[in-house]
């Protein structure tokens, strides 16, 4: 039990020092390629670099203790740094100590929000972001922040969460580039660029393991910044109108608690929400994947606990909201981590860089961390995946384009919301209209099919109807609908019988409707029947008076329907 | 194709002299009824009783020419008029022009917003109101208008839209009950609650016909009305505190639209779109119950439009919304109305009614009109249907008491919202575990079944999983947390086959998943393969590039994967 929500009590005691120095070597590669992320993180949230530090060590921390993925890296992520901007943006102004404040209640408020779903097992409530949703969702998030970054590569301010406020304040900033800036942030790109694509093979040239070189390769921002840092330093570019860092705060933060303020919580509420709910989604994706490729098991109820507590950890500690990290936790992967306690000797590293290193981030200029942003989200851009979709699915590719639409236009918020309504939407219309055939018998058989499709026999006056759906609310006025237009056209008919083969359930709604229908039907001189109802759902029925108020009978098979209803008729006429 | 959207023109060109007989006399008999039913939920939406009878002309004249169902009787009702008076309620005060001119644009918007859908043909969108929702929802509502009458019946003020605040309005206000309007309130309680049930029974004893007996037993209100108006006059009870009806304006409205105002339009629209479903949904179930009695068909999408234009219809001549009536549309039908003409004939009564009669009305004291309304909703308290949605479901039993609860205690609004989200949250929760098992083969046949209740044979390293569900994006995730830990127990499976029997549909997100899966697997060295996939559905798929990708292959039935996959793995062992 105490192991189920502690997962480390499952891997701790059987901790080698082989064990150990995997997850220490890990730990280093995914440290340096941590620090530039998490300052870049931290600018794109609208905060101080430090902030960004903070957020990767005790959550990273917590996370050993609480998670069960043994390869999963937590800390800033992209998509929810701009969430936090864009939902403390709108309530304080940047550079305040309440914008701080405001992305530490964030945290504590998404932990909180993450562990009492994974206490109270409510993770299927995520499943309300389907897959197109999430997809478009991330690429519009990643169109934004892309332009979000132009302002720190070309040198000028502009303000916005959308695509129109962004363009409109590139649009008039345009004349006031500043040149030094946009050489420094230019090259910081293209050697990005240049690096994703040809490092790991240039160096697996020089005759370096594929899995060393790919790991290396992803250290590329950390010399982009080393060598960038240097050139503003020796050529005092700073005074040429280059942003840079400036004063770092050295040493790790007091742990504290966040003052209540209850306008301010419950205006955070919601995207704390979302933010929870869609960092858990990609961290759950990640953790499978790695996972299926030891045959691991990951536990997705615990991991809203761990995601949780990371968070607390993150808001407790002067950071900012935390997700799993894709790259960096395949890097961690790769690197050869064996266990969460890689994660924790990463918060090390991290811990050791806040309190020796950030002095020599002083000239570090703003634009490389916008290079090193830029560079990471443009891959999150899936036309790839649009494109699928809509090759795919009509009703999926409508809910994909607008949540990307709502994004882009209204903000994040807006656009998740649209996503999960139009998929909602869809569904209901879907699902409202579910198949049905009449059917016929085929000449010689038992079997049962579609009049329309085959040439089969149907008995006079019998109207048998199977539904390829469960019924339920979305639907249960369509079966009203049907059978009442379907007795409406044929005066002769004296018996419905209704197959139920492909009925996996009845809800309470679907129980009123057969209830109404067989009144009806009775009015008209009418009786209901219904054949091969499933066990599960005719116990279910049970329960109701509904099988002894019934007009007709409850049949096992539709052709035992058939025939006994064709011998009353024909008894009745003789 | 003018006829569908003008039902008029289907049965106008065919009425008869016979017709008309049977029209206008049903026609007499509902303007009887009509009349005390329309002052009095004026009343209990807080606005002057000629706005009841003017929500009693227009609308049903212009429900003639587009309504689909031949007796469905339209004008205000009681859930609506409460909803009326929650939603104005908080915006402006009783007893203003402004309270009246938001009912009146409550009713345009309800419905534009009606006729909007009805030609959009979202018709659909009402399903996401389950039968256990609005069964719970007017339960509450019911409720609610009791408590709410009592003060006039007590003869003393209180304002609410709540059990709570009602409740404690009650309390304070006991003491200063007024003896003479309670002995008035309580005789007519008294006498309809005995006509309801004894009424019709008396008059088949003396001889009248039960058709006939049932009509003249729902005219009781205009006798209680004709009585204890008299009785104040005579004893001049309005000068012993007796609240009476007064000074009513003679004469028709004139036509005229109400002014535009984007505030309040905008804090009215959530309002009236509920008003406008619910009364929808209220008015599809009457009238597809009277039509089915006579095999005729209600066209849904149709119905919309015509309930639409007829808010419309309200709100120009100076109403308030309107919807079909249960109880007026069963007298209607058993008066014997044959077309829709039938509510025309009643709109002139009403007419005649609100020009001639209205002087009549002036001692009318609302304490009559408050025992009308009193025992008419007390029979909408349905809890036997409570206890039934108990007996067969305890999530939809979840979802309807939460809805009245919400209904209770924080109003109509707030309870539907936590209805409509509880059913779809607790849909999601059922859909998103959906029944699945491992299955293998009845010894001797090719059909495969669950190995947990039958006893049958496996082959060694293959996972033969069936899922009883389609998959999309409620399940999505469960199918790869399924087969991750299936594949995570057993170190010697190295094939997994996805018997999709009962898949009727795989949408974007299920795909995805099931393309990660496969990843997944092929990183752990395992094929993954489909079997008894339906036509539309491997239709589909083979727009995806996911069977080509497919590590493993698609077979036709699972006999045949089985026997494939045993002969492979013992060609491998030779």
């Amino acid at each position: 039990m105490l192991s189920r929500y502690l997962p480390i009590l499952n891997w701790a005691p059987s901790y080698s020092r082989e064990t150990f120095s995997a997850d220490a070597s890990a730990a280093i590669i995914v440290t340096i390629m941590l620090i530039p992320q998490s300052l870049a993180y931290a600018l794109l949230a609208g905060l101080p670099p430090e902030v960004g530090l903070y957020a990767s060590i005790a959550p990273l921390v917590i996370y050993t203790f609480f998670g069960t993925s043994m390869t999963l890296a937590v800390g800033p992520v992209a998509v929810a740094s701009l969430m936090t901007a864009s939902a403390i943006g709108e309530l304080t102004s940047r550079g305040t100590p309440e914008y701080i404040g405001a992305a530490i209640v964030l945290a504590l408020l998404s932990g909180g929000i993450l562990v009492a779903m994974g206490v109270a097992r409510m993770g299927f409530l995520s499943n309300f972001l389907s897959h197109p949703v999430i997809s478009g969702f991330i690429t519009a998030s990643a169109i934004i922040i892309a332009f979000g970054q132009l302002k720190h590569i070309l040198g000028f301010n502009i303000e916005g969460h959308t695509l129109l406020e962004l363009g409109a304040g590139l649009a008039t900033g345009l004349s006031t580039t500043n040149i030094a800036t946009l050489v420094v942030g230019g090259a910081a790109i293209g050697f990005l660029v240049w690096s994703r694509r040809s490092l790991a093979p240039l160096l697996v040239r020089r005759g370096l393991s594929t899995n060393l070189a790919n790991s290396l390769s992803k250290a590329a921002p950390v010399l982009a910044v080393i060598v960038t840092t240097l050139t503003v330093w020796l050529l005092e570019l700073q005074t040429a109108g280059v942003s840079i860092v400036g004063e770092v705060p050295r040493g790790l933060p007091a742990p504290k608690l966040p003052p209540f303020d209850a306008d301010l919580w419950g205006s955070l509420f919601l995207p704390a929400l979302i933010i929870g709910v869609v960092g858990y989604v990609e961290t759950i994706s990640v953790a499978q994947t790695l996972a299926a490729k030891r045959r691991e098991r990951i536990d997705p109820d615990q991991e809203l606990i761990a995601l949780g507590a990371s968070n607390i950890g993150a808001a407790v500690s002067g950071g900012f909201p935390v997700t799993g990290g894709f790259s960096r936790s395949v890097v961690n992967f790769d690197a050869g981590a064996r266990t969460p306690a890689a994660g924790a000797f990463t918060a090390v590293g991290i811990a050791l860089a806040t309190v020796f290193l950030t002095p020599l981030l002083y000239f570090l200029p703003k634009a490389t961390l916008a290079a090193t942003i830029l560079v990471a989200v443009l891959s999150l851009i899936d036309l790839q995946g649009i494109k699928q979709t809509w090759a795919y699915s009509k009703s999926d590719f409508t809910a994909m384009i607008g949540t990307i639409f709502g994004t882009l236009i209204f903000g994040v918020e807006v656009g998740i919301a649209v996503g999960v309504l139009s998929s909602l939407v869809l569904f209901l219309w879907r699902t409202s209209r579910p198949h049905f055939a009449v059917v016929g018998r085929v000449p010689g058989t038992e079997h049962y099919r579609n009049i329309q499709r085959h040439s089969v026999e149907t008995t006079p006056g019998v109207l048998s109807i199977r539904v390829d759906e469960s019924l339920y609310f979305p639907n249960a006025r369509f079966l009203e609908d049907t059978i009442n237009d379907a007795v409406s056209m044929d005066p002769e008919i004296r018996d419905v019988v209704l197959m139920c083969s492909a009925v996996n359930f009845i809800d309470a709604s679907a129980l009123e409707s057969l209830e109404q229908i067989d009144h009806r039907l009775k009015d008209a001189g009418i009786r209901l029947h219904l054949s091969e109802v499933k066990g599960p759902v005719l116990d279910r029925l049970n329960r109701s008076s509904f099988v002894t108020d019934l007009s007709g009978e409850v049949f096992l098979s539709q052709f035992e329907a058939d025939q006994s209803l064709a011998q009353r008729a024909k008894a009745k006429l003789g």
